[in-house]
């Protein structure tokens, strides 16, 4: 196939007018789907349904160290399920704190908290002129609305295939004590499911931030979720690194079982060093009476260990990956062939991050909403929802059915391709 | 038997004596109780057990509106969720937003929120110089450290057996633009067990703030907690009273099941009106991805309606009435008749909250303490902890069992005695 890029006026006209009649066809399908939410779809959900099987009227909750799951207190978590998910997080059982059901809660209240009360003795936020977080991008819009809700300043660091581009973040992190945070997904990352290189990992343990209440918020979302047994990247676990560095409390680290047993139903948790979580400690015991210990006890018992949840999530991977191919068969025959776009193949995670050519993400995604596919909004991956080169589109595969995704996909290329088009013929 | 105060010196001394060697009795007993906590107990949680029965692999958890539980989504909760908790307030289904496992972290954030981001556009709280709450007293000590913790100045109201003092809340209230909020557990108080009266709650949804961005802080925290089917408390519902004085906006109002299945793994909720929910809600999409959906599937299925509700809470009833007699008899018999001490006997809640001579609570709570009796501190129904009169106990019955409870409440009148007899001699 030839590349647009060396087609001529009149041969990129010719493909135009053969996409427009393809684009009209598809628009007559009616289709009506979407790609837009990282969500498990209904038959990842019914993986977990045997565990609800563990939970009856004839059960004793009470976990490994005596305590009754069914009455307040507990606040830290049960050991075993701190044990869990310290397996999840690559850390002591102990650095553990377990919340309730989703990770993004524990992160805005980190914010939060740190906006009213400091870290470890800091300023509180609120009292500061300027607080800057930097922004590997693209990444996760949530976390961009966290910090763009308290009114902090957001930076662009771009990412590489190693991660976030080190130099940047190392010199900005050195340079400005207005710079409190780098939000992280580490392991195959929001969008572009990319793995943090183990050097990657050092370099953030042993940053040197001018602010004392500077922290990594390291989103390990997808910490067990493989879509490959034999191809799976390994992140280095960051909070031995950091000790190992003398910065020990410089990481909060971020866990959920969402996409494993339940999306939000299941529990989630923080790791962070002990000096850390005394702090947090003093805030959890004005702000709760501790958190669910049933799902915390239902889940131990239903996962076990991490050989537990490793073969739980080949179940997920057997379901997901499929999905996964049939995107990115569509986009290597339609769209890398010729020349008009790419994306980072992922290992593992919940999405695939496609790069249009530059200008085209706001158009193709206008095209494939005419035609009935609901992608996520251009701009979304970035702070402001600006995308400064208008040219990434995340799709999430997990959703819809094998069949929608594969029309989805090629609908999706032939947009690609129209909008490619036009663009070359305008310049 | 005769009062302590018609006593002469000479008979205080002789009684004084004789509480002595009966209270060395009672610590050769080597008891080791704990009435601090309203925490129900382990024959209260067997109750709800068969609630798990509903839940197992081959159920669909479909909400009424055709919603996948098992997913994300649905950030205000499932519409039967909703008007089951609109049933706990006394509200509408539409004004109640459903949470995690507890109201306690619900006021904490809504604090933290207000802190940061103001209420309904007013100047975040973090940017003014003083923000006062009102605290009726006694009250729940958890509350009090949610406003410590924000750096809240807390001033006390005196509780009448109708509510808090109304005139004083109404002077303040009108008086001070600084004055902010004011806690409130309107049934059953903690820790004395009033319930507001008409007039009470007709003047709360009539105030007149100065401060745009007052609320009421309205815990309904024993809105089911009956111990007498016959003499139950009615609390006029306070959102129609507000809309009723043209005051909608003036209340948060908090629930929660966690005295009704399980302590910490049940469901939370929260009413206000549209203005507050809406701005809620901004706040909501940024910190969560929606609360457990499936635990307010099983909720409410189990517990139906408030039809269903009320026919379980006559279950703990039965269950917790005896231990409040058992207490209420000694204390009867031992100390009303001696003039040392009284409360306000409960229809319903958690606690009995004895009121012992003037500066004597601290001198009790340790005699008891020695004896093996742990008692909630001395002044925590207070802000700051601190006590004006030393004279409030706090008694938290249901916990230990029967049996326990009436020795604990027998060494209890003894210690009581005792530190009056001192008190008396000393004067």
């Amino acid at each position: 196939m030839k590349a647009y890029t060396s087609m001529t006026q009149e041969e990129l006209l010719q493909e135009k007018t053969a996409l427009e009649n393809e684009y009209k066809k598809i628009k007559e399908l009616g289709l009506d789907l979407n790609l837009t939410r990282g969500k498990p779809s209904p038959a990842q959900l019914d993986l977990s349904m045997d565990m609800y099987d563990m939970l009856h009227s004839g059960i004793e909750l009470v976990a490994e160290d005596g305590t009754d799951c069914r009455n307040y207190g507990g606040m830290e978590g049960i050991g075993e399920a701190k044990r869990l998910l310290a397996g999840f997080m690559g850390c002591w059982p102990q650095d553990v704190i377990v919340y309730g059901n989703a990770s993004l809660s524990i992160m805005y209240d980190s914010i939060s908290r740190s906006m009213t009360h400091g870290v470890l003795g800091s300023t509180p936020w609120c009292k500061l002129d300027r607080v800057k977080f930097l922004c590997p991008v693209p990444g996760y819009d949530r976390h961009f609305s966290i910090t763009e809700h308290f009114g902090i300043e957001m930076i662009n660091i771009p990412m590489t295939p190693e991660g976030p581009d080190m130099d940047l973040v190392e010199k900005l992190v050195s340079e400005d004590d207005a710079v409190k945070g780098i939000w992280c997904v580490p392991k195959y990352s929001n969008p572009q499911g990319i793995t943090y290189s183990d050097e990657t990992v050092r370099r953030f343990a042993s940053l040197k931030p001018a602010a004392e209440d500077f922290r990594i918020y390291w989103d390990n979302a997808y910490a067990v979720h493989d879509l490959y047994e034999d191809e799976r990247d390994e992140l280095l676990p960051i909070m031995n690194e950091c000790v190992k560095a003398g910065n020990p409390d410089i990481v909060y680290q971020f866990c959920s079982t969402s996409k494993v047993t339940f999306s939000g139903a299941g529990m989630s948790a923080m790791a962070a060093s002990e000096a850390n979580r005394e702090s947090i400690r003093k805030q959890m015991s004005v702000q709760t009476i501790g958190h669910d210990k049933i799902k915390q006890w239902v889940h131990c018992r239903y996962l076990k260990d991490m050989d537990g949840v490793r073969a739980h999530m080949k179940k997920h991977a057997a379901l997901v990956r499929p999905k996964f191919e049939a995107v990115e068969t569509v986009l290597e025959q339609e769209i890398v062939s010729r020349g008009i776009g790419s994306w980072i193949k992922p290992k593992g995670g919940y999405f695939i991050c496609f790069e249009s050519m530059e200008g085209c993400a706001k158009a193709i995604i206008a095209k494939a909403k005419e035609a009935g596919i609901t992608l996520t909004a251009a701009g979304a991956p970035f702070p402001y929802k600006k995308d400064p080169k208008d040219s990434t589109i995340r799709i999430a595969p997990t959703f819809p059915d094998i069949e929608e995704m594969k029309q989805a996909a090629q609908a999706l290329a032939v947009c690609i391709r129209l909008v490619s088009a036009e663009k070359l013929l305008q310049a």
